[in-house]
């Protein structure tokens, strides 16, 4: 068993709740919760239990307190928004609240090992030593905090799943479905990670999805992971990607390989979530026509309308892969007759690491405005949770869990608002001049981190072993597809028609903006097209110009958020990792800024217009 | 155990002598390797051990057979050169045969975890699991191999002294004792690396060298090491370097360090042996006043003289660190008072991982010629060794210990003897035109590899995560001190007295000629110069066009070299190895070529003159 460790409440607040006892149900969870809220405060609550309305709750101010009305796990969700509007000071939630999205998850790339592929908060909070391995008071605290934002599904594993991760729904199920339990009184249901090429391991000859033997292999597997874990959210695959197996290995598409899984899922009310992420990870840089960002689209798109109804398609919000910038993926806005889920990512891999600060808020309304919220049927999201006392590393990276459970039930949620609510529960000392601070910081940083790394939606300066600090030609000859082509006249790759026609895939309004330079947004010009470094941009600075004047603004806002933070009363717990890790923050945006600058320098030849210091 | 595999025999021919059976003495070792060798042939061989001549022989043909006489690991070297003599057709030594160095060492970067740090020829032959695990016939067949080419010492840790290593002169003793006894019956003796601060680890409060505790902890610890393996070689320090512990950290100087454990060693006749591979490695890209290869020089010229006499300084051959090319160290010119040991590494850590073949002999011939045979005292020689069954990953990677063994014996030994006797041992079945073929392909694999690789003498383009294939970029905006800051009118460092006064520390015949880039040889011109890409060599081409050149003609011959070793009949447990290897040689020349070729492109914008494909 892990050790228990001091938690950090989050935005939950100083235990208003004794966390060591868990609920047997969210009725009793939410009980539990008003209770305590209310033991020192005027007013009741009255719960009303309507199972019809499932996740769905009303709150009905009387006079001497407040009724909700909600579903199974609806009241649990009602009394969660009940205490934070009045923690917080916001509006209540007027008339009946459902959750735009059914599914609503967190996908967690633990390793059995213990370690979290692109962690930054420590190691797993569920297994090591390739076995689960809990502190059940953690798990339950975890729980709490995911149902209190109104996540509904974790899915425990890494989708690249390693030994001996495929015994999830194989000889560890007993274990799984104890692990199950610790979060069902939180309405939060598991997902597991498999494996496609599972049956080949249990002694078939294949994992040919159109092998009848298969498909019962999958069937009689789905029936006994069922009779453990009843209310199962299902299965996610990552196949044919990155050295994954996958339907292709047997010639099939992956309809048929999603389906027959789906399949085997739907006696049981399960969901198939199959992720869009594939690409050629084995590309030649010298081969120009291939351009990784069109691979998903080419290889899905024909495939619309082929998939089963409990397949949902996951997509990334971009073309790539987490990039600080990037445009919507053209997936999300051309699969009309499929489930389409949209990935986000709250670990920080290409966002600096949970060292730099990066509230995602304001990033999600962008790609939510340009996707709609009726394109998708669900959302998830990349955890960035790990074993560290304050759940997330830097304790600012609470803030994009907390955001994720707000954006995945209303994605017409506004960020300024959640992320002023989130400052008032953690930091509920603070004034309101305070708040002012930390709002505008939290939600300008995004900005900054973008100013100070790649220029104009290049992608993949950062350093191809860490994901962290800049290298501008890390990627440059390797097998990954990304690729900036600087060189002594010019930088980026031609992506209109012109070029490799990625820009085709989008909606006709989408494609014209940008196919065009002059009308391409700023913050994606470098993506969308190759220019020489003497370009005009619309604000008639050159583009080598801008490169400099973003690295050096970039990096003197780093600086100035260092300033700003040091004003601020955080609690002894966090005042002390918030200073270090922003003073590494200003260490990692100098690097970035002298890096990038010196990198266009060496290639342009161009001196600062300013005449600020760029090292030969 | 490790499990026995069925052993390559190297140049040792097959199977003449029964590896199961330790001899218990080096006299013993020669009788039998005399008598299984002449057992099937006419002639006889007579002993003669004479104590006083130590490690001497000379080898008297008599009319019916030889007299071997010598000292006491004389007499098996004797034995030894005559079989090689006889199997290989060459002379027989005339006179009295002697080694230049006593000191003839193998380091082993071996980790008590079973790995080998650049090692690429699988895991450690003597570690696993933290602990020692061997097949004894295993260490038996290379204590014969090191024997056979008079190598005596073997280093047996890796000089990064990482848990539980240190325990080898503590808790590991006995079992430290053990291993000893399988080598010294072929006279080779064991050599440890330490850790400096292994005071503090026994529970002192400093590693002090002048603390009065420390020296007395140290002679302790010294007396109980001999007492166990009474013949140790003695000590070997990485110390201050690369985040090792070292005397700096008490403000001491390297003398003061060394001569303290050297004080502790003396007593028992042991030698310390002390790294000189010490520079900033968390240096600054943009200091450009700071340059790695001054180092060594700048630290330990002004120690000259106050190291002790049982005190040697181990310097690597070049400034930086085993690169393909690389100047010799002014080190190993500028310390005249000091006991010197040239290290070189036959692991082919920067020079194509046991992959792309790089026969070292002419390489060491130039190094050793531009020291001088007489400036050195000792050699040393990092181990290319692994479990593999062929010892060393590639079969002609045996070459390298061969001759190892050849050129610290006799350091004006003749490269391509030395190789054409190699390839009689090993391959004798071959003609003499597929002798030839071999041995002229051998002789120039280097001058390919360094062709198709960093250009004249600029180094660490390699990968930095592995060192293994081209990342032109990728060590730029590092702190390792390894640049060649090229940009879109040069490239090359200046360390001339107008740049860095690097050339400053060479003796003035090598100054004048390195100073001036018309006299300074192609090979280093980019080492000592920054040139813009349309300087003109000696031989009219520009120097852009001499980098498209070098790498057009390095991967030709790659592919020449292909064709030519599928002329020759290597036995077929050799066979398939070199052809795989030789086909990933191939690939890794031709993403080389286009890598460099373009990243200059890129740069300079210099089309090849002679309109071959460079990409853009």
């Amino acid at each position: 068993m892990q050790t228990a460790v001091d938690l950090h409440p989050a935005w939950l607040g100083e235990a208003h709740m004794p966390v060591m006892l868990p609920p047997s149900t969210p009725y009793e969870a939410a009980q539990r919760e008003l209770g305590a809220f209310f033991a020192g405060r005027a007013g009741r609550t009255a719960l009303r239990l309507e199972p019809g309305m499932g996740e769905a709750y009303a709150i009905q101010p009387e006079a001497d307190g407040y009724v909700i009305t909600g579903g199974e796990s609806g009241v649990l969700y009602g009394a969660f928004a009940l205490i934070r509007a009045l923690r917080a000071g916001s509006p209540l939630p007027e008339g009946r609240q459902a959750p735009a999205y059914a599914l609503r998850m967190l996908n967690c790339w633990d390793n059995m090992n213990g370690t979290v592929e692109r962690g930054y908060a420590g190691r797993s909070l569920w297994f090591e030593d390739n076995a689960f391995c809990y502190d059940p008071a953690r798990i339950n605290a975890l729980g709490r905090m995911l149902a209190s934002v109104g996540v509904n599904v974790l899915c425990l594993n890494n989708v690249n799943v390693a030994e001996p991760a495929q015994e999830l729904i194989g000889d560890l199920l007993p274990q799984l479905a104890d692990f199950a339990a610790l979060l069902r009184p939180w309405a939060v249901r598991l997902m597991v990670s498999i494996d496609f090429s599972m049956p080949v391991r249990d002694g078939l000859d294949t994992a040919d999805p159109l092998d009848p033997r298969v498909a019962a292999w999958w069937r009689e597997r789905a029936s006994r992971v069922y009779e453990a874990i009843p209310d199962l959210a299902g299965f996610l695959v990552k196949a044919d990607s990155e050295h994954r197996p996958g339907p292709h290995t047997y010639g099939r598409t992956h309809a048929e390989g999603a389906n027959m899984l789906a399949d085997a899922l739907r006696p049981h009310g399960g969901a198939l979530v199959w992720r869009a992420f594939v690409y050629n990870c084995k590309q030649d840089w010298r081969d120009t026509a291939t351009d990784r960002p069109c691979a998903a689209y080419d290889l899905y798109r024909p495939l619309d309308g082929a998939f089963a109804e409990n397949v949902i398609l996951q997509v990334k919000y971009g073309p790539y892969d987490f990039q600080v910038r990037e445009p919507v993926s053209p997936l999300l806005l051309g699969m009309p007759r499929t489930a389409l889920s949209l990935e986000l990512q709250l670990a920080q891999e290409y966002t600096g690491h949970q060292i730099d600060i990066f509230a995602m808020p304001p990033m999600w309304r962008e790609v939510l405005d340009t996707v709609g919220p009726q394109r998708i049927r669900a959302i998830a999201a990349v955890s960035n949770l790990g074993r560290d006392a304050n759940w997330t590393g830097h304790p600012f990276a609470q803030l994009n869990l907390y955001a994720f459970g707000c954006f995945a039930w209303d994605p017409q949620a506004d960020p300024e608002t959640v992320t002023r609510a989130w400052i008032r529960l953690t930091y509920p000392v603070f004034s309101a001049a305070q708040e002012d601070t930390l709002a505008r910081l939290l939600m300008r940083s995004r900005e900054v981190y973008e100013r100070y790394t790649a220029p104009l939606g290049l992608c993949w300066m950062v350093r191809p072993e860490t994901h962290y600090g800049p290298s501008p030609y890390g990627y440059e000859f390797q097998a990954w597809g990304t690729y900036n082509r600087a060189d002594r006249n010019a930088v980026g790759i031609d992506r209109t028609a012109n070029g490799t026609g990625y820009v085709l895939q989008y909606p006709e309004a989408l494609r014209s903006l940008y196919e065009q330079p002059e009308t391409c947004p700023d913050e994606l010009l470098l993506f969308f097209h190759r220019l020489p470094y003497g370009w005009r941009m619309r604000d008639g600075r050159t583009l080598i110009q801008r490169i400099y004047d973003d690295h050096f603004d970039g990096c003197a806002q780093a600086e100035a958020m260092q300033a700003e933070l040091e004003t601020l009363p955080f609690p002894g717990r966090d005042s002390q990792v918030i200073r270090e890790r922003m003073a590494l923050q200003v260490m990692n945006a100098r690097e970035w800024r002298d890096v990038v600058n010196t990198f266009f320098f060496r290639f342009s030849g161009a001196p600062d217009a300013n005449g600020r210091v760029i090292y030969p």
